[in-house]
């Protein structure tokens, strides 16, 4: 288990507290040299990443590389890739599972590093492929023999942010005709009003929930079935099923079709799992899903990287981590100067705030450090006109992560002023990652600005299924990579049950009541019905 | 100006720092009591609070009775609502505006506060109601004599967020026929996504830019006339401005229909004026707008009460100050259980964040307290299952705001295991509530809950036109009484400029590159854009 150490345990740490009390000043004079901008940077799979706009010097950037080798970063990564159990905490009941997402993208290569998990994502693809040549070759129809142009995926948090947020990221390049929705709050209204702009005879459902007893898609299921009936549709020609085997929902007989997800991978995994590729690869055609895998395998490769230049996901750990601890920095925000990207940042506040917003070590000890801070952010240049004043002159410094593409997708541009759109865009995101670190003395000190906000830019050519998918790895491996050193198990949510249990209580009263209570009276559930005005909803 | 004081400067500030070394434990025992959790709620325009969940005691509300009236920030807000110029630093060159978003709804009396703003909203509206007429009875239409279905705003920051927020909670209530979308960021894939998938023969564009000089909303103005004409139609017979009045879009021969907006109301306040009026009284139809002043108006004047038990939003706002100065809380997320107010937590983050993230005091000189906190959010029950890990579990505690309606918009419901969904979405926001508050001690440390994290319940009948404008001021109008209390200036946004200065330095040397640079060669606009591979761009 010696890969396991705590994080305030490790050497580097004691270093890093001394580097942190004097961080660098990036509104100092010449702070931004064109030397500095043109060395903090690095390029890996496609990727741009320039970081002279983090308060880092090469002290602390060495004292980084030393942090990752001391707490063995890369060979946990390996280890969680090759199947270790990684999740688990050691000594207490907990899931002790492999975490293997990675292993459904291992597919370029005779010797996948968990040829079992990789084997098993290979057979899930065969199957699906199949099935969308015989939506292709018309030998599945709707019943009056029609094509189906629309999927509705029904799942929820990991089962629906990053499924939902690469579709709009990738919407340009869906197949003609076919389109994708997606229903996962158990509010009725989610489902009515995406139901209410469809035709349902030409729509496939598809209803994901890897333990087959998520509340919310159950319940969202039963609605779509009974729409289906209602519009005079054979439920059992329309849905199809990613589950776990096993599940409740593993029953091929209620479903047109039925795909299997593993128990090693976690939902805010998912996306590159069935979860993500049975809509995906429906939508956008199965080519490009596999592009996505692709894309996503090429970063998995770089994380083994053990030099944190040539490792980006790492290296973006090691900044996080530095801006986190060190510079006691506690939210983050991810700006991507692309619309495509607009839900991007409401995967990553899923998979980062549920991974890593931990409170006990892999040892089941209560952690003695800061684990995952806030992730948020919406994208620009829509935040410039929002949020963007806080981040200049508000009295939180939120680091920031830009994100942007040299390229449109649609190439419908028109040069304004002398300069196109995609223009605008990126100038505005280099300035603002320089506004942030420069700042601007002015006499008049609401015009002041102080500068010295850490940020970084990522860039790549074009927002398309390859670079999709190496973003995606991106940040997975970087959250990974965090958990690691913050010695937490990742891959866990037990901070989700209470909330459930207590839900389920509040539901029993409003089913029971009839029966007699099923809470004693001073219950603080009864008084909050009461005092809701909901008892008697 | 004896109604602006440092906020350190208030006795009642004292106390209340005396009062949060021991703030009240939610998660002692019997915390919460029938007794407390009735007690500590109130009822405002429809609106029932539930502050229970709060680490506040009799001593501490009572003491934030006092810093209300110590601050006098009613008068403050009455002051604002008859016309004192409030957006200003006092002593420096500033925009030196009044600030009367709540006069473009207070129109159901004949003695306005600012009446001469009133007349104005009422101009507007009477203008907007007769194109409307002539929309309906088809005496404006298209070139081929079809009525106009689809309107499309472009306009960024507060001429989009609020907007589209309130149009997606109330798409509900949309006329037939009749639908809205909305074109923001400056990225040419925004506008090309929109544009692709309407009809735009039948399609009104309705440009808004109080200045006239938004560089996002004119250049896709500009792709939009392109595309227009492109399509073979006349873009003067299919755009509709909003603009302030000498503005350079001020120019009604360009466009089909020009209204205005007026400087007293700042974008970020703007939804209830014609910046919402036009979209939304297109979709949703006139009297149904009307309804959403009418609920904003309720609210305003409950904004005039100085008992905090009746003024709703300076409760919120004070509620705010005690977790954020008091108890060291830097953000806060809101929560609504309600999947049409998806996007309303992205418009709270720009009204909050870019009215209160500021640095100076209205005297000019540096805070020397904390101002407004990170504002983020997404729908429950969604949240549950991707970063409500962390609010349970984490590191951080984040104040939690919950916004919840007892019927749903569509009535489209099933019982299933004996309730419905609109059943299950309210009980699992009691459940968190309680989660947050209670905890939970278990053996197995990762499966423990600390407890003792707050937060409040907002809940009303139903999400409609009129509860959906009282949600909407009540947030507004908390926002205007913290940024008093915090004596800043909640109306000015200076925090944007710097950023605009520098894009426009690197646009201007990838357009005049070729006839000799305009920057220093060391700049670090010159070696970021390099570093970035966009020299060349």
């Amino acid at each position: 288990m010696d890969l396991f150490n705590n994080f305030d345990a490790l050497q580097t740490v004691q270093q890093l507290e001394k580097l942190a009390k004097k961080p660098y000043n990036l509104a100092g004079p010449d702070a931004l040299s064109p030397e500095r901008i043109a060395s903090y940077r690095t390029s890996v799979c496609g990727f741009d990443f320039l970081y002279s706009t983090q308060r880092v010097n090469q002290e602390v950037m060495q004292a980084l590389q030393q942090l990752a080798d001391e707490a063995q970063l890369v060979a946990q990564f390996k280890a969680m890739k090759s199947g270790t159990v990684m999740n688990k905490i050691i000594g207490y009941a907990s899931e002790e599972r492999q975490v293997l997402h990675t292993a459904c993208r291992d597919l370029f290569t005779d010797t996948p590093l968990a040829s079992k998990a990789t084997d098993e994502a290979r057979n899930q693809l065969t199957r699906l492929k199949k099935f969308l040549a015989e939506l292709d070759n018309g030998s599945i129809c709707n019943a009056k023999g029609e094509p189906f142009t629309t999927i509705v995926q029904v799942g929820i948090g990991g089962s629906d942010l990053g499924p939902r947020a690469l579709y709009l990221a990738l919407k340009r390049y869906c197949q003609k005709g076919r389109k994708a929705c997606f229903i996962a709050n158990v509010d009725p209204d989610d489902a009515a009003a995406v139901l209410s702009e469809l035709d349902l005879s030409k729509t496939l459902i598809n209803v994901v929930s890897k333990s087959g007893t998520t509340l919310e898609t159950l319940t969202n299921e039963k609605l779509v079935r009974s729409a289906l009936t209602a519009a005079g549709l054979d439920p059992a020609r329309h849905i199809v099923a990613v589950t776990g085997a096993g599940s409740p929902m593993d029953d091929p007989e209620k479903y047109l079709a039925s795909f299997y997800m593993y128990d090693y991978i976690g939902g805010r995994y998912s996306a590159t799992s069935m979860v993500g590729g049975v809509t995906l690869a429906f939508a956008l055609g199965y080519e490009n899903f596999l592009e996505l895998l692709r894309g996503a395998n090429a970063v998995d490769q770089a994380g083994e990287q053990e030099d944190i230049t040539k490792n980006l996901p790492l290296l973006m750990a090691l900044l996080g981590i530095w801006n986190r601890n060190f510079l006691g920095y506690n939210t983050v925000a991810v700006l991507p100067y692309s619309q495509a990207l607009l839900r991007f940042p409401a995967h990553l506040q899923q998979c980062d705030m549920e991974s890593n917003g931990k409170q006990v070590t892999r040892f089941g000890k209560p952690v003695q450090w800061k684990t995952g801070p806030i992730v948020w952010g919406e994208p620009g240049t829509n935040g410039q006109h929002a949020f963007y004043q806080l981040l200049h002159q508000g009295s939180e410094i939120v680091p920031a992560e830009f994100i942007g593409f040299r390229t449109s997708q649609y190439q419908q541009d028109l040069a304004i002023h002398g300069t196109t759109s995609q223009q605008k865009v990126l100038a505005n995101m280099l300035a603002q990652s320089l506004a942030l670190a420069l700042g601007r003395a002015d006499e008049n000190p609401n015009a002041s600005f102080p500068g010295n906000r850490p940020s970084s830019l990522l860039i790549a050519d074009q927002l398309t299924p390859y670079s999709m998918g190496g973003l995606l790895a991106l940040y997975e491996n970087k959250i990974a990579f965090q958990g690691f050193c913050w010695n937490i198990n990742s891959f866990d949510q037990e901070g989700v049950q209470l909330g459930k249990v207590l839900a389920n209580r509040i539901l029993s009263e409003l089913t029971e009541k009839e029966e007699g209570k099923s809470l004693p009276s001073d219950a603080p559930e009864l008084a909050l019905l009461k005092a809701a005005g909901l008892e008697k909803l």
